[in-house]
Parts: C-alpha cells; structure tokens; sequence
C-alpha cells in the first residue's frame, strides 16, 4: 500500500521517519515544495526547517499535495486544522476512492482570547467547529468520494507512531468512519505501528468527541509537565 | 466533616447512596422537598421518583438546597448544569467559606441541533459555555467566598463512588482548583470511595478540558454499548 503524508509539520514528520524507518515506500505532499526546502528558519511550532530534517532522512521524496496524493492508495493529513479543508478540496480528483486518515484538530488562533495555556507562538487555540460539528465531518463533507477517517487526534503524533513507548503500548488509540473497509486498512496501519487497543467508535461524527477531547488532552499534559507524553486507556 | 449532597437525580443518588453506606451522615438538598417526595412519575433521566427510592435507602434527611449547605462543612454539586449557576447563586451565604465539588455538565437541550447521540428523553444536549470558559468557572465566580473544585464530571457517578468496580480501581480521575486545601480535600473523599489515581490538574481553568470531555466519554460510551460503565487512565 503506498502512503502519502501531506503536510510537513511535527506531526507530519512523525509518521514520515516511522514509515520510512519501517521500510515503507512514502511520499510527502506539500505546497510548494520549493518554497519549503528554501525556509531556513523554524516553523511556527518550533521545528527545524524541513530541509535540514530532511538531510538527516535522506531519501524521501517531497512533492506537491497533487502529486502526493496522486500516486497514494492511503492519505494521511497533517495540514494544519484551519487550512484542511480548502487544501485537500483543491484536490479532491486525486483523493477520489481513496481512504484519507485526517488527524487535523480544528483550531483557529484568536489573539483577543485568552487561553489557559497559551502557545508558544503566542497565539490562542480555538476549537471551531465543535461539538455540533467537526473538522473530519467538514472534510468528509467537502470529500464525498473519499473515505475519511478521524483518528490519530487523541495523542501527539510521536506517540500514534510509536506507542509503545508508553506503558508499553497498554492505552488506547481511536477511529471513526462509516466505511468499514476504510476503518479497517487505518487499523491495520495503526498495529504496523504498534498498537493493540483501537477502539472503532463509529462513524465519523465520533470525530466530535476526539477534536473535543484535544482540550483534555492539553490540560493533562501541562499537569503532567510540559512535554510529557502521555496515553489514555480505555478501561472496561 | 458533614457533607451534603444537592440534587436528588441519578448521580447525586450515587453519592448519598455510597456515603451512607459508609457510615456518613449526609444531607441531602432539594429545590422543595414537598415537591420532591410527591412526585409519582420517573424523571425525565428515567430514575424512580425520589420518595420510591428513599424508602429503600431509609434515615437521609431531605432538606431545602438552603438548609442542606448550611450545616455542611463540604457540599457535593448534583443540580443539572443548566439550572446550577441561579440556584447555587441563591444560597451564596450558606456555601460561604465551604467547599463546593461541582460535577455539573454545562449542558443546555436544544431540540433544533442534531446529536449524534439523541438523549432518551428526546432533546439534544449542546455544552455552553465551551472552551473558553467552563461551568466550574461560572459557579466559582458567581460564589466568589467559596472553594469551588470541579471533579467527577469525567465518569458516570456510579463510578465516581465505586472505582473499583472498572479494572480493579485501575483508572484516574481528576480534580481543579486553585486552592490545596479544597482539593486536599476532595482527594480525600476520593480516596475514601476507592481512587487511587487522582490527577490534579491545577486551576479551576482545567474545567474546561474536563467538561469538554464529557462528549468522548458519551462517545466511548455508545461505541462500548450504552450503559456500559468504563474508566479512563492517564498512562504515563
């Protein structure tokens, strides 16, 4: 199965260096892939340019979101949250019949709001939609020919890649879509990574509860120490 | 250390049910216990009308929210969340000093808005306030003179009081406010029910990740089977 990564972000990385470190072929979608191997600063979020990560994993093509997407069979989505939907409708042909793992959490950055843990970029996370709505739904939405399933949002993306990192692997990981097929190929990559718990919650306006719970997730991480990881396991 | 319990639905029952049958004296307050012991019908939550129930659980006293919180040293919060806010606000006096556990739900019903989950009784519930403010926040501004700590509202009150019926206790529940003390406190009442995880996730602030979970949880909920009982543990 080949494995497109859109997105070139903490996250994104993530799931690029694990894919490739388990000898799988994957492609990495972005903009303008020009304009990102020319950056010589740190994003946003503090990552080192994706050039210079990039000599450190030598091998990895990065092409556009088009290209990208075009020669996948499964998609995952590390666009950032309020840029998702405009990106991936402007190319919804190559996504077309494709199953498309989003983990995109629906921020909007207010600097009129204050939050209790403000970014380190000194901009203020707003979940919108929520609750009556969801970034995965939207997308799906926008998508129709595609098969989207939320997963992955529930935890750091170092973790999803590599869970059992984490009390051995002993928590829970989460998927949502109506499409079983599509549920069943995300949690057949998620055991390639690692996990043993993934709890099916349904369809994909479960993607509510998981972009909601983004927020709790926050709170236990600064309780814990900023940049704990940590997992949630389901106990029953 | 008297407790009193505000609210006679299904959780708040949980509480005065389980302290009782440890050996503690517990009041109970209502809006009017006239009109609490007359009613003959289920609730709209489907519990047994009150008086039913307390001839099973004979000796709790049923007093007015006033009287209840007056002679209480800790008072437990069961009013539904969207009646809390007016209804604490009125016996401000009475709580004054005190500590008040509040583990109402900001939920308001809207039958306009569909929820993936419709609630038996027909209407939908929406959080509000969400994200940037929290129920636990509203009541601890409105009662400025007391220690409010929000608590509980991550499980099913059955479980709150019986942890160890879910994986051996083998779970975490969380408590926030500013004051030790407060939380202190409802640690140990925690303790005395069975916990032995219990995160404290600092301010009052950390409400809003705990109310905000209450969706996932009913998610988690539906996708297990409704009504099953489950935990959650911060594996770290």
């Amino acid at each position: 199965m080949k494995i497109a990564v859109l997105g070139t972000g903490g996250g994104a990385r993530c799931h690029i260096a694990r894919l490739a470190e388990l000898g799988h072929q994957v492609v990495v979608g972005t903009r303008d892939p020009k304009t990102t191997l020319a950056r010589t600063e740190p994003d946003m979020m503090q990552n080192q340019p994706y050039g210079r990560w990039l000599a450190d994993h030598p091998g990895i093509p990065l092409a556009t979101f088009r290209e990208a997407a075009a020669g996948a069979d499964l998609v995952i989505n590390g666009i950032d949250g309020h840029n998702a939907v405009k990106a991936l409708t402007a190319i919804a042909e190559q996504l077309k019949d494709k199953i498309l793992v989003d983990y995109s959490a629906p921020y909007t950055y207010n600097p009129d709001i204050e939050h209790p843990w403000p970014t380190p970029w000194g901009v203020n996370p707003i979940p919108d939609p929520c609750d009556s709505d969801s970034l995965g739904e939207q997308i799906q939405r926008a998508l129709p020919d595609t098969k989207v399933v939320k997963a992955f949002v529930t935890q750091e993306q170092a973790t999803v890649v590599a869970p059992k990192a984490i009390g051995g692997g002993d928590h829970t990981v989460f998927v949502a879509d109506k499409d079983a097929d599509a549920k069943q190929a995300v949690t057949g990559l998620l055991t390639y990574y690692g996990w043993s718990d993934i709890l099916d919650l349904g369809d994909i306006v479960t993607a509510r509860g998981m972009e909601m719970y983004t927020h709790m997730h926050g709170a236990i991480g600064f309780a814990l120490g900023f940049g704990t990881h940590f997992g949630i396991k389901v106990v029953r």
